[in-house]
């Protein structure tokens, strides 16, 4: 867990700033939740790993010493979302499309980019079945992402009816699902070497139904491999938005092919084309790239699932996907919905990598420091800096009357561009002394002439 | 601890805007820290009150059995602030002038304005001995309220050295210091008569010395409670600044003939004064009230300190300090540091029943709602969102190719001032036709024109 210096909140607020922007342009509400849930509410929804993950708190009182947990940190934002929605659902209206952006916690092992308190930035859309919500989702995903700077990520999406529907057409022994798409989830890290030796030793090659859904589903992985992340291609422009629509209409060709007649897998074929149909009039158009082997670890989705990938950094800037019964584990009642995580520090990681943020951020706590000629004249200071922060100038007032070069010293060292000084002959005349700590040019400026001078100076 | 539907982030984030909009022009920058500090960082910082009501939480792994704590949640942001300070001393500028604005969580008993997690809104300065530092302190907190739209608050102030010399003048035993602080804390919640019976339980009223300084602190008290918090004479005007700077100088001046000779306590009083006279040119002139009875429960604050009160909540709005000591508790090296935390929860409250918030604050999820014709032309109202989502307006987009009627209901409900809608007569036209929602108007326009006529149509 990390401190954050006032740079680091600064690029931190920009970005926050930006997907915010964008998330309101698209309707969404911003919601907030506790940091601290009730520990029945977090666990089980995340699967085992995710269990063990979770850091607990203390029962208070006397109950201290048991060693009882009651309460637990926010592992996602989208279980207390669900929990939310079954909370307050006479107040919500019937499609709820919320934002958040807050912190979650995992007691994780720490990696680049990975952190144990880390920002997450969600959209969901709940109330919903139809496919134009996931479109939804990933146009202001990728709108985010565009007005960041990033041009070259990809949405990566699959379906779990449609896995479901290739391990039972492959004749996978029930037990086994499990195995299968841990092994599958882990392919960007491990590759296919990885996920092969994985798939023997969690047993799913001892069945020909495991060796034929992983082969099959490898297989397609190889192609895309080859085609879709070849980024020197991309770059030369000889891999563009058709051959992506080429691979797209590959890979599902392929999958109907393999699971011909199953139901599930056929209705999440249809859904990944619809998603696809409907992203062309949206900045995610040309993103959009089916993946079978995207398997998403968490255990609640229940239809198209997404993730966002740059090619420079491992594991994903984001991810989601459909949960259509999670809010029924607390109200009883389903809810169909959809949403999508970004992570903040993993953007801002590549961002900072690449020297994307604007260089007109703010770097400087002050645009004008006023100093402190002597004791007697403290006072007139004050008075100073009040005049200038009332017309909405950023002005730092040096706390002593210390010497004028050390003062000088400090609003430098602290890129402040400009400081005002009255001594008793500015004073006695009406006047400011103005220095652009620039140019180390120093001037003297009728007082009430001075806010006017330093708002068109710091407009240059 | 609360959920945060839609308008209350709003509410909360308007003042929040207004907070860190005023401190920044004051020149202060931002500071993030963890939610989660060890647990000794925490312990042992608040006084033994404080350390019950810390949350504790449980070490990872094997050690989860156990019942062991080694992390703990933040409790305030001056701590993690100190711990700041020690650990980035190379880093930070000479005079670290910071703010920051996040929750803290405290075991408490929830009252009206109390939560278990809640914002605080802090400003500090570091590096400084100066009383300049106490003044920018009292003005920007003055600055915040007075933007917010409270004309009617007090910065109660008082010192640590003050209280100590009255104690040692009057001879109270050492031992009873703490009880005697404890006691006079409470004053605003139980009044004189509850003190007086704190007094006499803890044992204080069996010295002399207590009695001596508890009845002198009490009297001056009923001075004050007669004059300056007379709000039917305030509001006639029959109590004014000068008043208020008449109050003030009488009891300066019946504290110094009571420490006659007391080193420590002319220094208090020095430097209250010197805090009078310095906030005279801000925005905190005529609210800051000498109040001898100001006790504060932390047990860090070693100089001047303070409370904003308004009378129709009790407690404050806000308090603070200076605490020259606590940096060097983590750094083995004194840094002298004041600084002042307002309560987001306890401001929103008073805002909420003053019906302070501006009427303009965003009410509804969107400027307008595109709807969805049918099925078949779902990719033109995309576009259509899209285009408008393109020029900065927050479009919402229905989800479904659902009855109209349906559709406007839903707007109508979730106050969305406009709707567009393109049918296939609208469409083979070139058309849009927007319904004004609170007119029920409903015209065609020229689908290249509809983004500017929205923007008119919102302006008004």
């Amino acid at each position: 867990m990390r401190d954050f210096l006032p740079a680091d909140v600064r690029r931190r607020e920009y970005v926050i700033g930006v997907i915010k922007e964008v998330y309101e342009r698209y309707g969404f509400e911003p919601l907030e939740t506790p940091a601290v849930e009730n520990i029945e509410t977090l666990m089980g929804k995340y699967g085992e790993e995710g269990n063990q993950l979770i850091f607990k708190i203390l029962k208070r009182g006397e109950h201290e010493k048991t060693g009882q947990a009651d309460l637990a940190l926010r592992y996602d934002l989208t279980v207390p979302l669900a929990r939310v929605v079954a909370q307050y659902q006479n107040e919500l209206p019937k499609f709820f499309k919320r934002y958040q952006i807050q912190p979650v916690w995992r007691a994780d092992r720490p990696a680049r980019g990975r952190f144990r308190e880390f920002y997450q930035c969600d959209v969901d859309i709940l109330g919903s079945r139809s496919m134009l919500v996931e479109a939804e989702i990933c146009a202001a995903a990728s709108d985010v992402l565009t007005k960041l700077g990033f041009d070259d990520f990809r949405i990566k999406i699959n379906h779990r009816q449609v896995l479901t529907g290739i391990l039972e057409t492959a004749g996978l022994p029930l037990d086994k699902y499990a195995d299968f798409l841990v092994a599958l989830d882990k392919i960007d890290k491990i590759g296919q070497a990885g996920v092969t030796r994985e798939f023997e030793d969690r047993g799913v090659f001892l069945t020909p139904g495991g060796q034929k859904a992983g082969r099959f589903l490898l297989d397609l992985q190889l192609i895309l491999v080859e085609k879709a992340t070849d980024v020197d291609a991309q770059v030369r422009g000889d891999f563009n938005a058709d051959d992506r629509d080429e691979l797209n209409a590959r890979m599902l060709g392929g999958i109907e092919e393999f699971v011909a007649g199953h139901e599930g897998a056929h209705k999440g074929l249809a859904d990944l084309r619809r998603i696809l149909e409907l992203t062309e009039g949206t900045p995610a158009k040309g993103k959009v790239e089916i993946d079978p082997t995207l398997a998403r670890g968490l255990s609640y989705y229940t239809g198209a699932i997404m993730e966002i990938e740059v090619t420079d950094l491992p594991g994903s800037l984001g991810g989601g996907g459909r949960y259509d019964n999670l809010v029924g584990m607390f109200s009883g009642q389903d809810v169909p919905a959809c949403g999508f995580s970004l992570g903040l520090e993993r953007i801002i990681v590549v961002m900072t990598e690449r020297e994307m943020f604007p260089p007109q951020l703010i770097i400087s706590s002050a645009d004008v420091m006023v100093s402190v000629w002597n004791e007697q004249s403290v006072a007139d200071s004050i008075a100073l800096a009040q005049e200038l922060r009332g017309v909405g100038l950023r002005v730092d007032l040096y706390p002593e009357a210390d010497k004028l070069g050390k003062q000088f010293k400090y609003a430098a060292a602290q890129r402040i561009p400009f400081v005002a000084l009255i001594g008793d002959d500015e004073r006695s005349r009406g006047e400011v002394s103005l220095k652009d700590m620039r140019s180390g040019e120093q001037r003297s400026i009728k007082r009430e002439n001075l806010a006017a001078t330093l708002r068109e100076a710091l407009s240059n």
